[in-house]
């Protein structure tokens, strides 16, 4: 890994490839591990503690992407140079880190399904130094998507017949953010994406339009709506909100006709400011006058959640949704109160008992009841032996550092995806719950908490 | 690029690779250009409509990967045979793409000056295709270091004298994230980072302690303290609230000395819990009475700049601090409203009208005023040809698609920094600004903004 290269691209590349890509703690811990003989096996498990004001559920995603790294993990022999060169580490240490790899279990829920505070997602079952050491990127991977897909599923809740699109590469925090947003918005429901990349890498359909851009550097309106037209003709959406957007709309609907004569369809016309509600209104009569029905109205700008229940209310004639930065920022909740911690060490409960951030030890399981209809009732987080009603959420997903099971594709953990969604008690399903989903900690769990309080280190 | 890879590291490569780190629209539009010959120079710039509530003033930053991704843009065969298959894009046009590069030229604010609503930061001057295509990346990279630069910057003025170090990789979103923050978060005044890629990356000073695993996984604290301290001499940094804060304050104490006549110093205890300004007092109590006047006390958890302004306010004897999540995600802002928006096309101001979001066309220049004592009085957004008084701040940095200087060390962009941030008015310094800085439009853009909207396109 070298400080200076030749691009932007080529400087990201560098970063996410090694396993430097980590908190400089997890690798002088490790060498006291390694000083030390502490190479027993720990169970650390990935839970959320408290869920955001703003959020009645939340949507586990994310482990496809924890999986690739842990298979793939190593340190190269630029990264252990580089490592040599800071004097913090003895040379045989790193020649121990030059061997490592991930060689654990983990345990997970599906991605796409419905969790909840204090319920494990993902268990990682290895010797200590190995599951110390991913700690950093596997909280980065499974926090981020968890935050995007919850996100996106309650728009997807609030709009459930209108297509929503991603849209926010450019405000997403980097690449890696505007591309995963992609995938944890479409796992989540969404019909696509704008980010081309993300449609190359994941399958996920892309979409597109116009900027205003392109308006403003014709001379004139229709103008630039023709070009469009005839150079793309199987995706002809028109931005219509650069000058006037009434204006725009009436203009559409002046040369629409003499489109169809050429054999090209206008398909939509899209409105990116104002208020998205009137002027959709107001478009929808021009159109319709024109005997453009069949020509939709797609919105975007500052769209979210709220916004799109608000529409829904007030039955807003607007057909499918482009949303990005609230989305890819996750706007009115910007992170989640996550964490990733050693619940079992060398056969031995362990419980860290920090204000605020005490942990329920040992090896644990989520078991979900539902109702006779397929609805959620609710759920206990017991110890992994326990024997309980319900159906467990966590599997066996990785052993011996190996996949057990092929990547499921895309497509079809957003059919589970949405068909986890249609379980969510009513409550959950609003924007603001009215009383929090029912997650009891079985009893088991907390005579072992007693337990390792009391046998606790002095 | 091929949608499966065997590692989320090689995903990631070959998502930030390729120019299809953009929208779709951009081809789209790129094909109507492309086809209707539109390829004279648009002159395209970057700036926030208006900042956020939550701050004062922002800090440029990411012009340095920003002139890297223009430098290096291309697209790979793979690239476009990827684009083929979705059958969206004529051949001629693909190899169109095939051969294009950037070759415009780049004005810019220097990376860690401070700006304001209306002030372009960037300003692309380039044949329409190259300039819109590129649109995408530039505002991702643009606005994500700006956002953490700035709320860095708040940070770094209500804790001047305290080392700040930035910690929050896991919950940064994605990888690029992580990385990036920690270099804008470095250029505006931070110490170091905890993230060991950013480290070998940028060449900014990694920092690092222990985690709480660490502490559970022995059986008994004081043993963690020691194997910690023995294995890692030269930065022993203990962390003490994994149980009883106090308590591990008195254990610390007591093993000093021993350590001590190990030639091995207890540099500093952390605290990651609780209430931090309370346990901090009680442990430098506890400290002091045993001697260790000279063991730093370091805090980490939900630190923000407002909580920095308390512990400040009320004394508190921390001594640095771990900032995480807050920072890397701007919790309390986490986007900027900015665009990137066509100015002028082929010699023609350029104005867009969409209500909230108008534009003030041509080539713009911020000039700057200070006073006697060098603090900023004013800044007047003129036409890039008057002759104003005060400083010029946005200076050519390309041409021709080439930098017209080598890279500027990290370190000398954060001496700069801290420079600019001792330039700002006492009102902008503060956390809760009184006043907004006086920006003016000058009348010569506001002129050329009505003509621009006489000579409108109809």
């Amino acid at each position: 890994m070298s400080a200076k290269t030749d691009s932007a691209n080529a400087v990201m590349i560098d970063a996410t490839h090694g396993a430097l890509l980590t908190d400089l703690y997890q690798l002088t811990m490790l060498q006291a591990y390694w000083r030390h003989g502490m190479e027993q096996t720990a169970v650390f498990e990935f839970f959320v503690r408290k869920l955001p004001a703003q959020r009645g559920f939340l949507v586990a995603a994310g482990l496809e992407q924890t999986l690739q790294y842990l298979e793939g993990l190593h340190f190269t022999s630029g990264d252990l140079a580089w490592l040599a060169n800071t004097g913090k580490f003895e040379s045989s240490f790193l020649d121990y880190l030059g061997e490592l790899r991930f060689r654990g279990s983990v345990h997970a829920m599906a991605e796409g399904t419905p969790f909840f505070a204090d319920e494990p997602i993902v268990r990682v079952t290895a010797p200590l130094p190995q599951a110390q050491l991913v700690e950093s990127r596997v909280i980065n991977l499974l926090h981020f998507q968890s935050l995007i897909a919850s996100k996106a599923a309650r728009c997807v809740l609030m709009a459930p017949d209108k297509p929503l699109v991603e849209f926010g590469l450019r405000r997403a925090h980097g690449a890696e953010a505007g591309l995963l947003a992609a995938r944890a918005s479409y796992l989540a429901g969404f019909v696509g994406t704008a980010t081309v990349a993300a449609g190359a890498m994941f399958d996920i359909p892309t979409y597109g339009t116009m900027a205003h851009s392109f308006i403003q550097a014709h001379d004139d309106e229709t103008s630039a709506f023709r070009d469009f037209a005839v150079t793309n003709p199987g995706s002809v959406v028109l931005l219509i909100d650069t000058y006037d957007t009434e204006a725009a709309a009436a203009k559409v609907a002046a040369l629409a006709p003499s489109l169809r004569e050429e054999g090209i369809m206008v398909k939509g016309v899209r409105i990116d400011s104002g208020d998205l509600g009137q002027h959709a209104r107001r478009v929808r009569s021009i159109l319709d006058a024109a005997g453009l029905q069949d020509v939709t109205i797609f919105a975007s700008g500052n769209i979210d959640e709220y916004l799109l229940n608000q529409h829904a209310e007030q039955q807003i004639p607007i057909d499918s949704y482009g949303i990005g930065t609230h989305l890819d920022t996750s706007a009115d909740a910007s992170y989640l109160d996550c964490a990733y911690k050693l619940q079992e060490y060398a056969g031995t409960a362990r419980r860290k008992r920090s204000e605020g951030k005490a942990t329920w030890p040992g090896r644990k399981q989520v078991y979900r009841r539902e109702n006779a209809v397929g609805i959620m009732i609710n759920d206990v987080v017991a110890l992994e032996d326990d024997v309980r009603e319900g159906s467990p959420l966590l599997r066996e997903v990785m052993r011996d550092g190996r996949r057990l099971e092929p990547p499921m594709p895309l497509s079809e953990i957003r059919d589970y995806t949405l068909e986890q969604l249609g379980t969510l008690p009513p409550s959950q399903r609003r924007l603001r719950p009215d009383a929090p989903y029912p997650v009891t900690i079985a009893e088991s769990v907390k005579r072992l908490a007693t337990k390792a309080v009391s046998t606790m280190p002095r």
